[in-house]
This record gives C-alpha cells, structure tokens and sequence, in this order.
C-alpha cells in the first residue's frame, strides 16, 4: 500500500525531539509558532498552476524539513503516524 | 440513473471504518482534523481554468482517496451515503 | 415573458420532495448542508473569463441538478417558484 | 443634465409592485434575499479587464432587470429615485 | 503648488447641497449609503495593470461626480476641503 | 549608513506641522483619516509584477508626499525618525 | 548541517540592541510596529511566479536587513536562534 499525495501536498513522518536534539536543532518553548522537524515519505506531482501546468516541488522523498506546527492533517498508517501538509507549510530543508 | 459531478468535483462513498482498519489506515481520535477514507465513484470534466479550458482531474473513478471530515456535501442515492466535494478537499490517493 | 439569467447565473425550478423520492435520491435530514434537486429552465450566456470571452456553460436547459441548499436567489413568477443561482452553486448533474 | 456611469456600473430605476405584479413576476416575502425589478436608464463604458481593455456590459438601455435587494446605492435625481449598481448585481434580464 | 494624486487616486471637492439641489439631484436621508457631488480638481496617472502599463483614468479634471459618502480621505489646502479617493469610488459622471 | 527599502517600499520622513501649515496643507482634526505629510528619502527598486519584472516607483528621492496616517512602520536612524511605507499608502505628491 | 529555506523564504539572525545603537538605528518604544534587525543567513532559491518560473530575492547572504517584529518563526539551532520569514516580511537593508 503507498500514500500518493495530491498536487502540492507531501507526506510527511515527524522526528521526535531526541533525534531533533541530536541533530543540533532545538525549537524554544517560547517559540510563537513553534516549527517541527519531520522526514518527507512521498510528494505530489506538483502543484497546479494558473495555465494547467504542474510545477514540481522543490521538497523530494527523503528530505528533512522544518514544517509550522500547525501545518497538516494526521493520519496513522500500519501503527505509524504521519501528516499530510501542502509544500508551502514547509519552512526549509535541512541538508547534511 | 448517473450522477455527473461538475467541473473539479467528484463523486465519493465512504469506505468504512473496519474496511480501512484491514487496509492498514488509522485516523486517530486525537487527530485535528480526521482524515477520511473514500472511494471514487464518478468525477467531473475537469477543473476549469482562467484561460476557459479545463484541466482534467487526478482522481479517477474507482481510487481510494483520503479526504477531510469536513469535505463535501452529503447525498442519499437509492438507500446509498455519497459525498459530493471538491478534488482540492481530497488530500492523497491510496494506491494498492 | 421570458427570464434570461446573465453571465454564469441559471434559473432553477426545484423539484419536489415526492418526485425527488421517486427518482431514488433522498438527502438525509441530518446532512451538514443539504443539497436540492432542481431542473434548469434558463442559463446565462457564460462565465466571463478575465480575457473578457464568455465561456460556456455545463449545464443547460431541461439539465437535472443538485444544488446547495443556500445557493442562489428566490422569485416568483406566475406563481411558481424559481431560484437563480450561479453556476457554480450546482454540484452535479443527474442523467437518466 | 445625464448621469454616466463608471465602467461596469449602471443606472436603474425601480418598477413598483403594481406594475411587476402585472408582469407576473412576484417576489415572495419569505425570500432569503428578495430580487427586485427595475428598468435600465444608463450603462457604463463597460468592465475594465486586467489588460485594460472595457467589455462592453450585456445589459443595456431599456432592459428591464432583476436584481438583489441590497444592491447598489440610492439617488434622486429631480424628484425621482433611482440606484447605481454594478452589473455584477443583476441576476437577469426579463424579456417580451 | 500642485497635488498630483497616484496612480488611480484623484483629488476631489465636494459640492455644497445647495449647488445639488439647483443641479437636481437630491440625495434622501433614508438613504443606505448616500453618494456625494464633487467636483474633480486633478487625476492620476493610471490605474497600474498586472502588466505593468498605466491605465488612464474615465474621469478627467473639471468632471462633475458622484460618489460614496465613505470614499477616500480629507484634506485642506488654504483653507479649502478637498478628498482623495481612487477613481473605482466614483459611482457616475454627471454630464450636461 | 544607507536604508534601501525593498520593491515598492519607500523610506519617509515627516514634515512637522508647522512646515505644513506653511505650505498651506491644513489636515483637519475631524478628518476620519488624517493624511500626513513627508518628504520620500529613499525609494524601492520596483513593485514585483507577476510576471517577475520590477515596475519602478513614481514616488522618487525628494518627493513631498501626502500618506495615510496609519501608513508604515517607525524607524528611528541617529536620532532621526522615519517611517518605511510601501508605495500604495502614498496618497498624492506635492508638487511646486 | 545546512538550512535551505524553501522559495521566498529566508533564514535571519537577529542582530542584538547593543549592536544596532552602534549602527545608529533605534526603534522607538512607542512605534505602532517595531522592526528589528538582523542578518540574512541563507536563502531560499527564489519566489514562484505565477508561470511557474522561479524569481531570485533581492535580500542575499550576509545583507543586513530590518524587518517586522512579527515576522517569521523562531527556531534555535545548536544554541543560536534564528528566524525563518518571507522576503515580503523584510522592509529594508541596510548598506554600508
């Protein structure tokens, strides 16, 4: 069974903090909004634009993002919880 | 009898919950905004475009897709539940 | 005297609630937005794009649809009843 | 002395409830938002479409029109009163 | 010293009731949003299209107007009341 | 030190009162949305169109301007107050 | 580790109050909207047009910018905050 998202959503598995931790990037508690580290486990086929085109996304399968805390809808699949968000929700990559 | 959704809406019957517990998909309580999964009966001609055309939809009938609860308008058709929504309320396709 | 709805606009006769039953569609009372079943007795001349052409529309006269329960305007003439609605206040339309 | 509208704005004047009940057109007290009949008196140049082009309105002088309770401002030019509205606010033209 | 309004925006001065009324027009109390006589004292260059070119203005200096008693903003030049407001607040030229 | 403010945003300093009321510009207290006075100090290299070029400003270094009195963020440059704006809240230029 | 903030958005370092009176900007207390400074760390690849195209922001590595106090999320990383916000948020850099 695979997730296939639509247009410009993305699917999407959140790191947990100890990971986070590790990887050096810490979200203050006081944080208005505070961003979410995940992993992107599937990306739509791009979003649509104004003449019928659809634009790649710039996140791909395997990157490690920042996404806004409130961004996406939860799902869990096989026990596993997930998010669906749309590429926009996403902050940045971090690479390396 | 047919029902022919128009322009970017589809036609979808919920798939219920002991379905989508064998096929793997949780939503949980906690969720914000549960996710649904459905099944797509009929859809539209394509979403119409600034320049007048339309641009045929992703969805096809017969996917199983993941929608919002709050997608879409109810309909009874022959002792049957449908939904009526946009492909823009549907958030990914299960695929296999 | 005849009633010619502008652009996008369609003027609807609701059909009733007993023929409606007939036809095999029931909109279930507990519904978060009911929908109602109409026949198209007049359409406008099209969408106005933003290039000024006028786009045709889907539905058209002697077209069964299904329709918002909020969607469009009331009047009387003769005394029947009609609505005008915009186009896209319809959701499908009903074939056979 | 004559009033010209600005682009897609027109002059009406209402037709009182005598006449349109002659015309058989009666609009029900229970409406949502009642349509109200009046006579085109003047049109504007037409719409200003983004590229700066004017579309000529469909509605003209002499039409006699249905439109929204709520639309347009209020005038009374020597004695009479009259309403500038968009064409946006008209939902029909009465014919014959 | 000159004001030169931007873009859509002109400058206008209001006309006295009196000098309405001998015109004719008469604005009612009951009125929901009662539209106000000027005069126009200068225009913009152009309204800015998405294009980038400047769309003249319909409205040209010495243009008797009317418009809503909300639009724009007011000003006094020696002693003299003026409003900016931008062109689409001007409901009708008043010719003759 | 050099402010450059970004696209269609324009770095302003107020004109105090007394210099107004010298230059015959009188906002009265009664105004629903006082205008105020400024001299344009530094300007935007261009409003982003959508089609990705840069339309320059018509506001220029030196310009005395009219604004919205709720126009813009403060600024405070060596003792110097300043407000950036973008260029739509400049409501006319003062010319002579 | 890198950030790769994703299209319009940038990743900024504050730059603290004993720095900027250095620089001679200071906010006053009372400013409707206070903007603060910093520095522009990274950038993402550019905004996305319309056409799909990508257009490069103006704001560059190491620029030192002013730019809305509610602007972006705060986000700590290997002890040091920064910020992720859009180009739009930024109001001006400052040269030299």
């Amino acid at each position: 069974m695979k997730i296939k998202p639509l247009y410009d959503r993305i699917l999407v598995q959140r790191i947990e903090e100890e990971q986070r931790t590790e990887s050096g990037i810490i979200i203050p508690d006081t944080a208005k909004e505070k961003p979410i580290m995940g992993k992107v486990i599937a990306v739509g086929e791009g979003r649509l634009l104004e003449n019928g085109q659809k634009q790649s996304l710039i996140v791909k399968e395997g990157d490690k993002i920042l996404f806004s805390k409130y961004a996406g809808t939860e799902i869990k699949i096989k026990g596993e919880e997930y998010l669906i968000m749309r590429e926009d929700d996403v902050l940045a990559i971090i690479e390396g």
